[in-house]
C-alpha cells in the first residue's frame, strides 16, 4: 500500500515513517525476547524480495532467501529483518559471501540454538548460485543438528530450473 | 451451500444452526473416542482458511495450518476444530503464538501420543513467516520421533515462495 | 511486518496506526487524480486475501477477487481499497451480492470508464462459486467495450478446480 | 464437517438434515430472486465431485462439471443444485446425455438469459469424454451469444490430458 | 468405455457383466499367487475414484486412496479390488475408519508383509482430513518397516492444499 | 482391470471378450444415433494413448489425440474409437497423414457437422511436430465455423515443449 | 558470472565496464537499425528484474515487466534497455507511473508501430497491482491494433495470484 | 541413442550416417508433397533444442523455436529441418535476425500458404526476447490470415517468465 | 525424424537399418565396458514411452518406466535397451510380471552392484498400478543398499494422480 | 545482451572481450580463495544450457547439470566454469562421460571436501539418461558424506519424465 490519500502530506508522512538503510546496516536488526524457551520449535523467514549489487561488475543481482532458525531466548523482529535485507541493496558482495555474512550477522545477534541460510539467485551468464550455510550452538545437539542437515541438503533436486 | 430458500427463514436457521464464537474460544473443542487405540495412525487436517489479526496493528493475517497428529483416547472433532480455529478470526496473536497456542489447546483437548502444527503464513512486507512446533508425549516413543521429526521439518525445500 | 520491537509501544503505534473498519464501510474509500487522463490504461488488483461471513450460517467465506478498471478522472488509493476490502471480513452477503455491491461502490467513487470484478470463492458443499460483473459508461465506446468483454467472459476455462 | 460430538444424536440428527434424493430428482431444484435483473453478470458453479453410474455396466463414472450462467429473474438456491447434481450418483446416463439433461432442466427451472453446461469426465479405456452444450434465450442477443460461445469454445486446448 | 453399439443388448450385457455391489462388501476381494515370493517388491494402487457417504449428514465425501503392500503369498486382484472399493459407494463411514478397515480387511485377505493405506479426502467445512494407517507382520523385519516408514510419514508437506 | 482372478479361465475370457485388430481397421467403427439432434453440442475425446510405428524405420511414435465433433445424426460409440485407434498400433503413417486419416475415416462414418482432430507427437531427433485438421460441412455454417476455427488454432501458444 | 579471477583487477575493470545510472537515466537508452523494416514483426522484453522504491515510504517495490513493440526504423538496444531499467533501482514512482514513463519514453525513444507495456507487481499489505498501457502509430492500421489489444487485454485471467 | 554395441565401429557408422553442417546451412533443407492439397491444415513443430551464437561475444544463445505452417505443395522433411537448425549452431546471429532468417529460408523452400517462427530465448542480463514473425501468401486468404494473427499475437501473457 | 528425403529409398534405408522385434526379446540386450569402474555412479533411464499388451483380454497398457543402477564391469548399451523394451509391445504380462522381468534380465545381462525398476502404469477402471522391484549384489553393501532403498521407496507421495 | 551499440566497434569488442573456447578446454577453469574455510557450506550450480555432440553420429544433445560442492581452500570461479562447460559444446562424449569427466577436472582443479555432479540429458530415441557421480576426500568424513548421499540418490522420484 504505497500511496497516500493527500498528496500532500507525503513527506510528512515518510519522514514520520520507516527509514530505509542505504548501504550494509547490521544495526538494523532488533530482537524480542522468546515467549516459548520451554520448547524446540522452527521460525522460517521466506524472502523473495532479496537484491544486491555485484561487487566487480555493478550489475544487479536478484535471490530468494530461505532463512529458518530454532530461537534460544532473542527472536529477530520481522521489520528489523526486512530492512536489514534492504540494506544490502546498494551494496556489493558476491553470492556466497552474503549467505555467510546474513548467517553470521543473525548468530551474533540471537544466539540461536540453530539456524540456516539458503539463497536461489536468478542466472547470470546461464548459470545460477544457490549457497547454503548452517549452523548448530557448539557443544551441544544442535550442533549435531547441524551436521546431519548439512549432510542431507538438497539431496532429492527436484525444482526443474530451467531459466525460464 | 450458504443460502436458504425462504429468506424469511434467515434468522430462525441462523439461530438454531451453528454459533460462530466471537474471540479465542478453546472451549469450543470437543473430543470423541478413538476407536482403533490398539494401532498407532495419523490424522492430518489441512486448514487452507485461517486468519487472525495482527495484535499491533489490526490488518488481518492469513494462513494455511497443517495439524497432523496420533491419537491415543481421545480425538479431535472436526466441526469443533473448524469453530476452534474461527474463534481466532477477530483474535490478536502473533504468527509463531498462533502456532505454538493451538498446539498446546490441542494437547490439553487430546493428551495425543503425538501432534505436530505448522502455519504458513501469506506475506506482509515482502516477507512470510512459516512457524512449526511438535511434541510427543514426554517418556514414551513418541518423544523421540518428535526429535526425531523436528530434526527433519522441512529439509528439502522445494516450495516456490516467490509471491507471485 | 506486524509485530514492534518494544511491547510497551503497541497500543500506542495500534492507536495511531490505520484504523481497520468493523462492518460494511464504503466510506472508507478515497481517490487521488489520475495524470495520464490522456490515455486509456488498465489498473487491475489482485486481492486474494479477501473473507466475508455468510449471512445465513455465520460461517467464514474465503475468495481472491480480481478487480479492473479504466480509470478516467478518479483512481482508487490503494490502501483505501484494502480497507474497503477489509469492511467485508465480519459483514454478511451472499457472494452474488458481494460482487455487485464492490462493482456499484467503485462506479460510484470513480465514475470509472470501464470495470470488472470477478470473485473466485473457495468451496462450500463440494461446489464453489465464482460471480463476475462488468461495467461500461453508457453512451460510451466503453459501454460495447463491456459487451464484448461479458462475451468473452471465461470462455477457455482451464483452471482444474478439484477442491485440492 | 462430517462428524457428530455425541454419537448417540447422530440418527435424530441425521432425521432432521438433509435428505438426499435416491435417484434422479429434478424436483430438488429451488430457486430465489436475482436482486440485479437489471445487470447482466455471470454466476459459474464449479462441481469437482460429480459421479454417476454407467447405465450399461453399472460402474461409476466421475466427472467435473462446470455450470456457468447469466441469470435472469430466478437463480437457482446452491445447496439445491448440489442434491440435485447428488441425485445422479446412483442413477446411470450416458456421458452426453447427462450434460444435455442438466443443461434442460435448469433451463426448465431458470428461463435463464444464457447457460452452458461442460463435464470433463474421467477416462474409461484410456479415453475420456467431454461434452459440451449451451443455450441463449431464442430472439434475444442470447441466442447469438450462445453461437459465439459454442464456436469459440475450447479452441485453445492446453489442458494436458495424460491419464494421471 | 460405457455405451453398447446396439441398444437392444444393454439388459442382456449388463446382465452377464460385472455385479457392482450395493454395500459393504468384503466377500468381493479376490486373490491369486504372488509368483516372485523370493523377492520383496511394492506394489501401489492409486485410486482416485473412491466415494462415500457421511454416516451422520449422507452428504457424499470423496477421496483419492493409495494402498501400497509388500506381497507375500497372495496378492489382490485388480478388479476385485475395485468392486470392494467401490461398495462404499452407498455406505457411511467416518474418514478415519474407511482407511483402517480398508486396510484391515487386505490384512486378512492377504495376510501381507507390509501394508500402508493413505486417505486424501475432499474437503468439508474448508478443512479436509488425510488419514494414514500401515501395519508390518508382527515378529519380521516387516514390523520395523512399518515403524520406520509410520515415523517418517509425510514429513516435508510440499501438497499444496489451498481447496482450489 | 487386467487380471483374471483364475488364471484358468483365460483364454476362454479372452476369446469371449474384445477382439483387438492387428492393422489399420476402420471397420471397427460403429455408431449410435444423436438423442439431441435439435441441438448443436461438442463431444471431445481426449486420447493420451495412441501409439503408431514410423512406416519408414519401424520405430514406435507416441501422441495425445484430442478428437472434437458436433454431432448431427450418428455418434461414434466410444468403444469402437479405441479399437479403431489401436489398430494403428501396428500400422505405419507420417504424423500428418494419421490426423488426415482419422478426420477423413470419421467424416464418413458421422457426416458431423463440424469435426476437428488434433495430434500432439512426443519428439523424435528433439523436435516434436503437432497436425491439427478440421472440417465444417460444405455450404452450412459449419464451413464457417471450421474457417474461424482453423484461422485462430493455437493462437497463444503457452504449452511448454521442453523435452522433459 | 560476477567475480574476477584476479582480485586485485577488481577496480580496473570495474571502471572500464558497465556504467550503471544512480537515477532515473532515460538517457541510457540506445537505439540500432531494424533490418527487416519491410515487415511487421513482434520483439518481446521479458525484464522479471524490475524494482523500483515507493515515493512515499521508500520501501523496495518488485514487478516483472513485459514490453511488446513492433518495431518501424529503430530498435531498442538491449543492454541500453537494461540500464534504462536498472535506474529506477533508487528512484521512486508509483506503480501506474511507473508503466506509462516508460511507455512514453520508448514512444519518444523508437517512434515504433505499436507497442505496449504491462507490470506486474509483487503485492503490499495483500494486494498486487498490475497496470498496462499500450499505443499505436495515431492515423495508422496500428492505432486499430491498439485499441483490439486494449480491449482485449486480461481477457481470460487464469494466473492463480495467490500470494505464495 | 548415442552409443554403439561395438566401439570398432565407431567411425565408419559415423561416417555412413548423417552429416551434421558446420555453419549456417540453407541448403540442408529438402522436401516432400503434400498429400492432403485439397485442404488446409496446420503442421507445427516445437523445436526447444535450439541454441546458437552472439555475434558479438560469442557467447552460446539458446532458445525454443515454434514453426508453424500450413502446407501448399510442398512440405518441409523433418531431418532435414532438424540439420538446418543445427547449422546454427556455430554460426552468429541476433535473435530478431535468427526468426527472420528462418522464415524468410523456408518461404523459399516451400512457398507455404501461411508461416510463423516464434523464437524464446534464455535470458542475458536478466532480460530474455521472444522475436514472432509470419507470413500469409500475398494476394490470398492467408494474408488475411497473417494480419488476424499477427494482431493477437501473445494476447493474454501467462507465461510466468521470472527466471527461475 | 521419421521421413525419408526421397520416397524411393525408403525400403532400402529401412532395411539396413534397425530391425524392431516382433516379441519380448531379451537377446536384443547388448552390453559395453565400463570406463570408470573404479567408482560408484549411477545412470538412470527415464522410459515414458513403454507399452505393451494386457494378457487376457488383449488390450494395451502404457507406463513409464524407471530404470536405475551402478554399474560394474558391464553397462548396457541404451539403444539395444530401447529396442528390448520395444519387444514388450506385442507381447502380454501383468504388470508386477513387467517390472520383474525386465529387471531380472537386466540383472543377468549386467551383474551390476545394484539396480531398481519402477513402472507408473496409466489407470484401467479408475486405479492404476505402479510395481517396483530392487535388488543388491549379495554380501555386499549393495544389498544393504537395496534394503534401504526398499524401505524408503516412495515415501512421501506427492504426486498428484487423479487420472487427468 | 548480446547486442553492441555501435556496430563498428563489434570486432574490437569481440577481440577484447571473453575468448570462447573451440574444444574440450579444462585449462580454462580458474579458482579463487575460499574466505570461509572455518566453515562447511554448500555452493551448487545450475546449469541447464549445456550441450555437447554425441561422438558417434555428432547430433547434438542437451542437458541440464547440477554441480553441488563444499570447498576447502579453493573455489571454481564461475565465469570460468561457464566457459569450460562451453568447451564441450563442439566436443563429443557419451553422457556418463562427460558427467565423470567434469566431476574429475573439478576436484583436480579444488581438491574439494565433497562434490556431486548431476546430469540429466534430454531424450534420445524416446529414452532419457540421468548419470549421478560423487566424491568425498578419502579418509575424512565426508567419504562418509558421500556414501550417504550416494546411496539416497533420487530416492523419490517425482520429476514426470514425459518427453515433453
Ligand atoms: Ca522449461
Ligand atoms: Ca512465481
Ligand atoms: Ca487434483
Ligand atoms: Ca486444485
Ligand atoms: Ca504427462
Ligand atoms: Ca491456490
Ligand atoms: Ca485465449
Ligand atoms: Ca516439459
Ligand atoms: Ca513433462
Ligand atoms: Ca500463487
Ligand atoms: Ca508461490
Ligand atoms: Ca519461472
Ligand atoms: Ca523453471
Ligand atoms: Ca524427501
Ligand atoms: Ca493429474
Ligand atoms: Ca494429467
Amino acid at each position: 500500500m504505497s500511496r497516500m490519500k493527500d498528496e500532500e502530506n507525503l513527506t510528512k508522512l515518510g519522514s514520520n515513517g520507516t527509514k530505509y538503510p542505504q548501504d550494509y546496516a547490521p544495526e538494523m536488526l532488533e530482537t524480542f525476547v522468546n515467549k516459548h524457551q520451554e520448547n524446540d520449535y522452527w521460525v522460517k523467514f521466506n524472502c523473495p524480495e532479496f537484491t544486491t549489487l555485484c561487487p566487480i561488475t555493478g550489475q544487479p543481482d536478484f535471490a530468494t532467501l530461505y532463512i529458518s532458525y530454532v530461537p534460544d531466548v532473542k527472536m529477530v523482529e520481522s521489520k528489523s529483518l526486512k530492512l536489514y535485507l534492504f540494506s544490502f541493496r546498494n551494496h556489493g558482495d558476491f553470492h556466497e559471501d552474503v549467505v555467510n555474512i546474513i548467517m553470521k550477522d543473525l548468530i551474533k545477534l540471537l544466539d540461536p540454538r540453530y539456524i540456516e541460510v539458503w539463497g536461489k539467485f536468478l542466472p547470470r551468464g546461464g548459470i545460477s548460485i544457490d549457497p547454503y550455510a548452517n549452523y548448530g550452538r557448539p557443544g551441544t545437539k544442535y550442533e549435531k543438528l547441524a551436521e546431519m542437515r548439512f549432510s542431507r541438503h538438497d539431496i532429492e533436486c527436484l525444482d526443474k530450473v530451467d531459466n525460464r
